[in-house]
């Protein structure tokens, strides 16, 4: 059983076959490739796949766009669309959707900002629709959106808050926008993730224990996430790992520090790292140091890609034109 | 019957008196001056009070500090102990009170955003609770607080929001905070209200449809108010009146000017302004000039008050202590 | 001579023939419409131009776009590049000249913050050209940037901070981006005025007795500002005329009040409000209710027009593209 | 020669002795411990002392608070009286005495932002001066203060920016504050440095090039710094220790593993980690998660001591009583 988590499906698969040295079963995966990103696909199918990924059945569409974090803005653009068409293709929203939109994480804590910088700068209309007593419109779906707030800030556990809005308001479907935990510093802030299975309790980074998803909500819950920071033992255990990577292409023969290291399991290390830095686990973390910059850039780009996913009157040229 | 709109409780009871020559009937007022800060507690006791004054049934205090706006340290603390002291006297609350703090206003827009300023300022406490499974505590109530932003932000009703929230997390008593108009200049940001009657429909600034009282939410709310902003009718009115009660002591004998427009009756020349200024003035609002400062201090002051009125072990030498 | 200040030239010369009944001597008008703005070209020729209209020798330019408040983004886009052609018209800036831009203004109050907003989105380009020990470059232009703050946030006078950095960094140029006062409302927020002859004293705003031009820093400076308050006293007065105007055209015979108040002199009536006003005056704005998204937008429009202006390799359609 | 770099006199110390297994020559070091703090005051007597840290001659004190992370409001307000009195200790200034506070760092970075918020903060009095004309004052002394920002944002060596400004304001002393970098997590956010040195080209974080010293000022300079991150190689170089350090005390027969990598001297290992982390090392930090927060605790506090070292009336018990 898998012990190292990951809030990405594509890194708990890898992790799969790093461990098994297999591919892990129950698993479908579709790959995509651009010059400028890479779109992989990845189904859990059934309850094999369940448990060899340790996340629940559905699809997980990852966004990867190396150079994002340094992109012009050709390239955010190009990535709003490209979200735009992966959020239509999961098939839950048509023109008449009602989607009430959710921007979660902590907005003083810079790299869990994200969601809540997206909901700031989302199209809003169900105001309208109330206020013209209309049930649809030809250019413009109903939308609304909402920063709950940490539990730290509010004393509220977030799935409670989005519960009572969902009873009040009953939207038809809801997207979760979060920020992520990723294993790999290449991945934070160059990889969104989309699943159609929501926020489910046990994933994600720390005490999250909100479990946004259908079978709470009563409807169903798209996620988009970003990784924005790597815990902190992660990265010591990456870095050991490129040790020994580049002490082995360089010393053929190797040391016996090498040796000796390489004869230690993944699992035993990673144990040891953890343990060594518990104390100091629950509260650093390692994130770019221009991250208030990238914060703030992927939150334009994912709000620009919800707009022209949910509203069938913005179009892929408009990019840019109905962000707040 | 009253047209001129304030959500002052005193500033009605003052123009109607202005209106009618005599005192609103149904109407009790109690006051208590000190050096630096006068309280004036108007109780509206039954129907026709409610009918003279516009406003529904139950306690206003009002705390006006004339020097508030450049106070010292020790000017500030004390007013938090009074606020503090007049919560407390209303009775809603021991110290088993579960309280949900509701930031009302657009935080966007700097003199709308003292409720969510407060929110992110007072001591939150629910999750503890929540954590330890406990019911009371000797030093600490359990409060939770939440700022739901404006319909222009998320296409939701407040009222919905809070309905929701107040449904799910089931608090003994709500405390909402918002940022009023007045109809004088000199009581900007100098004047905090209290009242037991909750935030009305028909009360407020502009577009505020909401009703948080009792009725809708099914527990007591207090509302406590500080005016950031006088309405641009109201100022042009008040600064002729003023102009006319200059006039008068200035030359007594009078211009023909003097004259005529004091003949022009109240009514008429606040109709004739706002006709005049309508096309501007949904949008235009007089402020102080160092509002943003105003607001942060202001939210300080209100946060401190809660902590010492909410938790019984948080004592008035406190003050200042438990402010996030 | 003229009582009533401004920092508008166009007001300057609007209030001259107001009072005197003809156009100002010495003061040239050039005015070209287009469908969505107005541009007014003011040239004050000479001592005499200096003189009526209070300000010094050189041209005032005003880009007038009545739905700038509510613009849409390519009308956003098409003011950007207005105003970079009206900047470039100016004549004071090749592909090798050297600016400075300074961001006027107090960045804690909303509507004095619009210089600091744009040099913090500008294009800043000069430490390039350090680190690569260049003189020129075939796309970008030698920009530097900087907010000085206000000399209460700093106990430093402005442009003393502005002389210092200019004698250890040398440009050939400055721009002074400022937030102006307008005597109408209607300006506010629509309005942006050019000029080539920097920021005077006794103009602007209040207390700003900064000199920020060619005599003083000993290079051209050209200031960029935008109205984003009235004052109370001007409103007041405009408000008063406003309802004379209404009265006449509704009642023709016309009432007393009517008759009397046209007999009052525009400066005795201005007199009055201005010393009735006095003990609120220093610290009252009346602003746009959304002030602080007006400043918003207000800034990335100019900054886009200077990143325009400035860069040879920056083209029209290129607006957007370089904004942080 | 020392090649790791730290912003810290103490852990240069530490370094030298690790590597040397001697105390480095020509330095001095006074301890003072208290309850909740220890104080430890390096003096660098002579060139030996200068070659063997890496450091100019001058005296650095540390005050170290290991729960200042989680301090209480008596913690806090007990450490500003501590920094007050080094600072005062380091006999720079008098009552008379004209100081200008530069707050350095990028205020877009969270972590690097610490110089700019106690700016923000602290009580600037030299405007009085000017505008009363006055040289001295009984209970206020003569205070500027200024953030510069970084290279990347103006295009300008902050050096010549303070160079520029103290030129026209000549004041006697300069105190510049800084965030640092520190090679131990626990010291991030506990540890303040004091120095008068001021702040030396090739100390600090990275690539600011600036020499903020006597020699180019022509005034003493205090330097104020708080280490707010660790760089990653510091962090993972730190972790392979504290793991060999567990090992031993767990297993003291020890595994391969454990004995192997103790034989791996300090420098190989240090060099080993940077080389592999070169790719991602200039853009990653390591922070406490919660940095937003802890930077503003930390700016109030070291803006109270600067208040209470610098002004003669502001006495130990008005500790946050002029806080902006």
């Amino acid at each position: 059983m898998l012990e190292i988590r990951t809030d990405l499906a594509i890194e708990s698969k890898e992790l799969y076959r790093e461990t098994n040295k297999e591919e892990a079963p129950g698993v479908e995966v579709e790959k995509l490739e651009d010059e400028e990103y890479e779109i992989t696909r990845v189904k859990i199918l059934d309850e094999k796949g369940e448990e060899s990924l340790g996340k629940p059945k559905g699809t997980y569409i990852t966004i990867q766009v190396p150079k994002l974090k340094s992109a012009d803005q050709d390239l955010k653009d190009k990535i709003s669309k490209v979200l735009a068409k992966e959020i239509k293709g999961l098939g839950k929203s048509n023109k008449d959707t009602k989607t009430l939109i959710i921007g979660l994480g902590n907005w003083n804590v810079t790299p869990d900002a994200l969601g809540p910088k997206v909901v700031d700068r989302v199209l809003v209309t169900r105001q309208y629709f109330i206020a013209y007593n209309k049930e649809e419109d030809e250019t413009v779906a109903n939308v609304s959106a909402l920063s709950p707030g940490v539990m730290g800030l509010t004393g509220i556990e977030t799935s409670e808050i989005v519960k009572g809005i969902v009873e009040k308001t009953r939207p038809d479907l809801v997207i979760a926008i979060d920020a992520l935990a990723s294993r790999k510093m290449d991945r934070v802030s160059t990889t969104i993730q989309i699943s159609d299975t929501g926020i489910n309790p046990g994933s994600g980074i720390g005490n999250k224990r909100i479990g946004l998803n259908q079978e709470y909500l009563g409807v169903p819950v798209l996620a988009i996430g970003v990784p924005t920071v790597v815990d902190a033992a992660t990265m010591v255990n990456d870095t050991m790992d490129l040790i020994l990577e580049s002490m082995k292409s360089v010393a053929e023969s190797g040391t016996e520090f090498y040796s000796t290291l390489q004869q230690v399991s993944n699992e035993e290390k990673y144990y040891l790292i953890r343990e060594v830095l518990e104390p100091f686990m629950p509260n650093v973390v390692v994130t770019p140091k221009e991250i208030d910059l990238i914060i703030d850039d992927l939150s334009i780009i994912i709000a620009n890609g919800l707009n022209i996913a949910l509203h069938h009157g913005i179009h892929l040229e408009d990019v840019n034109r109905y962000i707040r």
